[in-house]
C-alpha cells in the first residue's frame, strides 16, 4: 500500500507563467513517453512479478517515485496557467485574452475542461491509453520495455529543456532527465545480473530454440529488389549475441505457397458472384 | 516504394480448423506485441531516418518482411474459420451451429463484420492503434524500442505455439518464433555497433550531461517506508553503464516544499467557496 | 430539434431470452456498421449540409428514423437478458449462475457496468468511436459513405439473423434488413439524381481535372513482381466511368528519387553517431 | 511525493484459483467504474486544486489510498491465474488444458501478453482511458464526479460479490465495498460542508445566474408527441433546489428559426451540384 | 421512436463568424462534458430503465432535447466556419488565407475532413467515445451521473461564454446554461424525490450493508506520513450521511500481508531465472 | 510476401518547408481518410478474400501500391520539418524559435515524439485507429467501402492543394490526386463488372429477399412533424434500382408498442425504490 508526504520530491517553480509550456507539458504527463506511462507500467510489473522478490520490490519503490513525477508536472502546468490571459493580452494587442490564450498554442481543454489545470492526456489532447502499460511476465522483456520508456523519455525532456527558456521550468527538467539517466541503466543492470546477452536471449529463454525453425534464426532476410544497397552491419556477420549462431546475409525467397481460401460459406453472406464465380473465373 | 508476391514467405497450413485460434493470433495481427505494429514501426523509423543512409536500408528491409508476416497471420485466421461452424455442432450438440461457433470463445466479429476473416484488432477485438508506432528520431532510443517489440513478440508467438496442437499451426509459428530471434539480436547488434552502453548511454547520448542535475543521475532512490527489505543489486553500486559514474542507493527525501496554486482566476469558474475560501481556510 | 413518442418504431419480442445473442446484438448498436454511427452519421451530414435544402431535409428525416433503431436495439438486448441466470443454470449444471452466465459468451459488461442493459459499445466491448461519423461537405462522399455504412449494416443484420433461432428476433431482423435494402438505393437515388458516374466523378467534381497529374489518371498500376498473375477486368480497359478518359494497364515504375533527409537537427537530440555519421556512412 | 508499504492494504486471499473471474475483476481495475479512475481521478484533482487547502490534502489523502486498491485486485487477478489450465482440464475434458482455459471464459490477454498476470484494461479488455479522470476544476462538479465514480464502483463491486462463491474475494469485496460506502458519504460530505444544494447549485456558482436566460432556468420542456404520458414529479413542481426559482412542466415548443447555412465555399470542394443548387432546389 | 421539427429548440445566430471559437464549440459536441454524452447516457438510460415507467418518460424526454442542442451547436461551429480565410486574412496580412485561417487556432479537421462543419469529436480533435454513456441501471448512481454531466456542461459553457464576444453566441449559450441549470436539478430532485441521501445511500442500497465489512465503512483513512495535516471536516466527524454509523479519522495501517504469488508456470514463458530463482533470490 | 525499391514511386520535393503543412500533411497519412487506412483496407479485403482470385490480385496490387504513398507523404513531413526553427523565427521575432515553431501551428508530437519526422496520427494527434479497416467479406460492401475511402481521400488530397503554395508540395499531390481518380473508379468499375445496381442490389445479394419485410423495403418513411417540408426526390417515387419493387413516401407510424422491460433482478444491485416501485408506479 501507499502514503504520502506533502512536499514535492523536487522543487516545481515557474518565473514567467507560459501556457504555450504547459502544452507540452502534457505530452510528459500523459504522452507515450509520460510519466503516468511509466508509473504504470513499473507498479504493474511489480504487481504481478513472479520469481526472484528482490525484483518485485525494486520495481515498486521505482514505480512510487514516478508518482511523484507525475505530481511534479502537474504541478509545473498549474503554475504555467497562471495569469495565462494577462500576459497574452500583453503580446497580441487581444480584444478578449482569454480567446487569445486560448487559441496562443495553449490546450484549449486545460481551460474548458479543467479550468486552468492539468490533463490525463498528451500534448495533443489525446487521453492516457492503458495499452502501453507493459508488463509482459517475462523480466528480460519487460527491462528492454523500461530501457524504451527511460530512453524516449530522456529525449522527451531534452526536447522539453530546449523549448523553454524559464529557470524554474529548466531546473526541473535538469532533475528529471537525471532521473531518467539512472532509471535507463537500472534497467540494463538488471540485463547485466541475468548474464547480459548470452544470459538472456533469445527472449524468453525458457522455450527451447531447438523447437524454433533454426535455419532461419540468424539469417538478415534482404527484401529491396536490384539496385538497391544490401544493408551490411554487425547484423550480417559474426557470431550471434547469444552466443548460438552465426549471423548471415540472405535474399528473401517465399518459402511458402500461393494462399487458397476455401468460398465463401453460405452463412457469411458474401456477394452470389463471389460463391458461384469462385471456380469459374481466375 | 513497393512490390508484391503472390507466395507467402512461408507455408501457412491449417490440418484442423479452430475458431478459437483464430481468436488467438488476432494478438500478433493486430496487439500491441502483434506484427502490424512492428511492421508500421519499422517503416516509419526508415521513412524518417536522419543520419547514416545504412540504418534506413535495413529498417526498410526488415519493414517490408513484417508486412508479409501480417498476410502470413491473416491468412492463418482465414484458414482456422473455415469449416467452423460444422466442426463446433459436433462437439456440443448445439442446436444452432453458427450461434454455438460464435459462443465457443471466437471472436464474433470475425463472422459478423468480416464474414470469417481477419481483422486489424487484437485478440480482445481492440483495435490496433497507432500510438504504439514508436520512431523517436532518437536511434539507440527506436533500437530499444524494436528490441521491445521482438521480445514481446517472441514470448507471445511462444505462447501461442502452446496453445495449438494443429501441426500446421505450429510448423508456422516456429518460422515466427525464429525470425523474431533473428530481429532481437538485429536490433541489439546496432546498439553493439554505436558502441554498447558506453557509446549509447544516456540515450540521447547528444545532450550535454553536465546540464543535467548530476548528482542525482546514478541513485537508487528507495521509496519504501521502515520495514521495506532495501533492494540492492547491480543498480545499487559499481560502475554506471555508461561509465560516467557510480551507482548509489539512497532512501528518497522530499527536495522540493509543498505545492502552492493560486487562487482561481475568475474566468474559470469554479465554486464561489473555492475563491473566497483561498485565504481563511487552511 | 426533436420529438419521441413512447412506441417503437416496430416490435420487439424475445421469445426465449439469450444473454449471448444480447451480445452479438451490440455490434448493431455500438459496432462500426451499427445504427449509433448511421443515426451520428446522417444528423452530423444534415447539420452541416450545405446547397439544395431538400437533401438536408432527407438526411434529416433518416437519421431520426435511425434514433428509434438504436432503440429497438437496446430493447432487444434487454429483453435477452432478462431470466438469464436461471436459463442458463439449466443447461450447465452450474454451481453459480451469474458466474456461468457471465462466463458462457455474454458481455460481462452488460451486468457489471449496466446491470443487464445495453451498452454503447460493440460486440466486444468496444465503445463506440465518433471517428466513424463521416460528414465530409462532400455529397458525393457523403452518399457513398451512407451506402458503405447500409451495406455492411445489411450484412451485420443477416448475419445476426442467421445466428439465432428466436422468432421474435427475426421478426425484428426482418424488419431491419427491409430497412437496410430502402436506405442502401435512397443514397445511390441521390447519386442517380446528380447524374450518376459521369455527373460525379471524379469526387470531388469541382475540383478542375487539369491540375490534377492526368498521365496517371486513368491507370492501373500493377505492382506484382515477376510470375504474378495480371489483374485485368473492366478497370484496366474500356473509357474511364467519368467518361474523360481511357483505362489502361501498367507495371508501375519509380518516378521518383530515393528521399534523402538532411542530418539531425541539434535540438531534436538523435544519438551523436547519426549526426557525426551522416556524412561519412552509407 | 509516494512512498510504499510492502504489505497490503487488506489481506487477499483466493482459495480456489478461477480465471474467469480473474477475468471480471479487470473491470474493477481499469473499467469506466475503476480503481484506476478513482485513483487518478483524485489525485489530479488533488495536484490541480486551488482554493483552501483542506481539499487538496483530502483528495491527496484518499487517492493514495486507492493505488493501494488497484494493487490488491492486481493481486487478487494474479492469483486467480495461478492453476488455471489445471483446474479447467478437469472440468472439460480437454485435449489442450490451456487452450480450453484461454477459450473457456478467460480473457486471453492475460495469458498472452502478461503470463498470467493483471492488465490496465477493462473486463473485455479495452484499455483504461484517460479521459475518464474528472478535474475539472470545480469543487461542487469534482465532488458529484467523485459520487458517480463510487456509485457505480460499488454497484460493480456489489455484482463481482454475487459473482464468485470463493470465500477469500467475497472477504476481499466485503472490504472495498466497505470503502466505497465511505468514500460515496465523504464527497456528498464536502457538499454539506460547502452549504448543500443551496450553497453549491446551479454549479458553477460562481457564474452570475441574471447572465443566463432565466425564464427557462426552471422549465421541465416536454418532448412528448400526443398520447405520450406527462413524465409528473418532484422536477415539476415547487421551489428549485437552488431556492431561486419555481420548477414547471411545459411543452417544448421551437423558439428558434430553420437553420441557414451559406453555400459550400470554393476551398471546401463540395460537389458543383451543391454549389449550383444552393439556389434553384428546395 | 423519434421525429423532427425543421427549427431549431432556440436561435443560432454568429455575427462575426470566428473560425477559432467553432474549434472550442466542439468541446461541447463531441467532449465528455458534451452533449452527445448527456443525449446518449439519458438515452441508454431510458432503453434500459428498469422499475417505475415514470423514469423511462422523464429520461426519454430529456435526452431527446439534447439531440436537439447537439444540433444548436452543430449549426453555431458550420456558421462560425463562414468567412473563415476572408476574415483571418485581414489579420494576418498573409499570403494563403486559407493556410493561415487553418493555422490560427482553427481545427484542421473542420476543413480537411468535413469542409467547413461540425465534427464528433471534442475541441482537441479526439473523438467521442461511447465508453462515457454511463447508465448502470441503478437509479441513483445514474442520477449522479447526470447531474455531473450537467455540472461540468454548466461549467464550459460559462467558460465558452468567457471565450467569446459575440453577441449572438452569447445568447445561445444563455440560453444553454440555463438548460444546465434546469437539468442539474432535475436529476437531483429524483434523489430528493427517493428520499435524499437516507433513502438511497450507500449506492446501491438494495446490497445489504451487513455483509459489509461494517468497521471500515466510516473511517477516513489518513495516508499521510508524519509532517501532514490531517484533512478534518464533516467527513471525519458526526453522523454519517445514510443515518448508518459515525464517521471518523484513521491513520490508514496494513490490514493484510505480503503478497507471495506463485512462480511463473513453464507455459507463461519467463525468464528462467525467473523461475529457477524464486526460491534462493529475495 | 513483398519487397521494397529504394526509389519513391513519385518526386517529393519541398521548396520552402513549412512545418504547419506538416502537420496538415498528417491527416492525409493517419486520418480517416489517409493512406494508412486505404492501404490497410485494400491489403486486409486480399488477405481474406474468398471468390474469384482476380479480385484478391488486384486488390494485393494497390494495396502495394498505397504502401508507398505512405512513404512519400511521410517523407513530405519530415522535409517540410527541415530548417522550421529557423524560418518561423523570422516570422515571428520571437525569443525562442524551437517554442515559437512548436506553438506556431505545427503538431508539438513531430518534435517531442518523433524529433522531426511524421507519426502514425491524423492532423489532430489522435492515433490512427484499425477499426477503419473495413473488410466485411462481402465484395460489393467493400468497392462501395473503397469508393468511399477514395472519394473522401481526394477531397482530403484537394484541400490540401489549396492549403499550400509550395510548388513541390502542390506537384506531389497533382500525382496523388490522380491516382484517388483512377481508383475511385477502379473500384466502381467492380461493381459494373458484377452488373452494377441490379447485379448488387441489395447488399448482400445473397441474402434471400423474401424473408425481410418487403411491405418496408421501398418506404421512404418521412419523421418530421408538421409543419416540415416533404423531401422528395428520385427515392420517393420510380423503380427502385435493383429493380425489384417501387419507391414510395410514407409518414412513419409506430408499428410497435410501448417497451415493457422486467423489473431488475435482485442480483443487478438497482436502489430498492426500483424493486418495490415497479408495481405501483406510473
Amino acid at each position: 500500500m501507499f502514503y504520502y508526504d506533502n512536499k514535492l520530491q523536487y522543487t516545481v517553480r515557474v518565473d514567467t507563467p507560459d501556457p504555450r509550456f504547459a502544452r507540452l507539458l502534457q505530452q510528459a504527463i500523459g504522452g507515450v513517453e509520460g510519466e503516468m506511462r511509466v508509473c504504470l507500467q513499473y507498479l504493474f510489473q511489480a504487481f504481478g512479478a513472479r520469481g526472484p522478490a528482490k525484483y518485485r520490490n525494486m520495481l515498486m519503490s521505482t514505480g512510487t517515485e514516478e508518482i511523484g513525477h507525475i505530481e511534479m508536472l502537474a504541478t509545473a502546468v498549474a503554475l504555467n496557467l497562471e495569469g495565462a490571459p494577462s500576459r497574452l493580452k500583453d503580446q497580441m494587442a487581444a480584444d478578449n485574452p482569454v480567446v487569445e490564450a486560448l487559441m496562443g498554442g495553449m490546450d484549449p481543454r486545460q481551460y474548458l475542461s479543467a479550468g486552468m489545470a492539468a490533463l490525463a492526456s498528451d500534448a495533443n489532447g489525446v487521453p492516457f491509453n492503458g495499452s502501453h502499460v507493459y508488463a509482459s511476465g517475462n523480466l528480460a522483456a519487460d527491462m528492454y520495455a523500461n530501457v524504451t520508456a527511460e530512453a524516449t523519455g530522456r529525449a522527451l525532456a531534452c526536447r522539453l529543456f530546449e523549448a523553454t527558456d524559464d529557470p524554474g521550468m529548466k531546473d526541473m527538467l535538469r532533475f528529471l532527465i537525471a532521473r531518467d539517466t539512472m532509471h535507463q541503466q537500472q534497467w540494463l543492470a538488471v540485463i547485466e545480473e541475468l548474464g547480459g546477452h548470452k544470459g538472456t536471449l533469445p527472449i524468453p529463454n525458457s522455450f527451447p530454440v531447438e523447437e524454433e525453425l533454426r535455419k532461419v534464426s540468424y539469417d538478415y532476410f534482404f527484401t529491396g529488389v536490384d539496385g538497391v544497397d544490401l544493408p551490411t552491419g554487425r547484423w550480417t556477420q559474426g557470431e550471434s549475441l547469444d552466443g548460438l549462431g552465426e549471423f548471415r546475409l540472405n535474399a528473401v525467397q517465399p518459402m511458402g505457397e500461393e494462399p487458397k481460401l476455401a468460398p465463401p460459406m453460405p452463412q457469411a453472406y458474401a456477394e452470389k458472384q463471389q460463391m458461384e464465380g469462385a471456380a469459374d473465373h481466375k
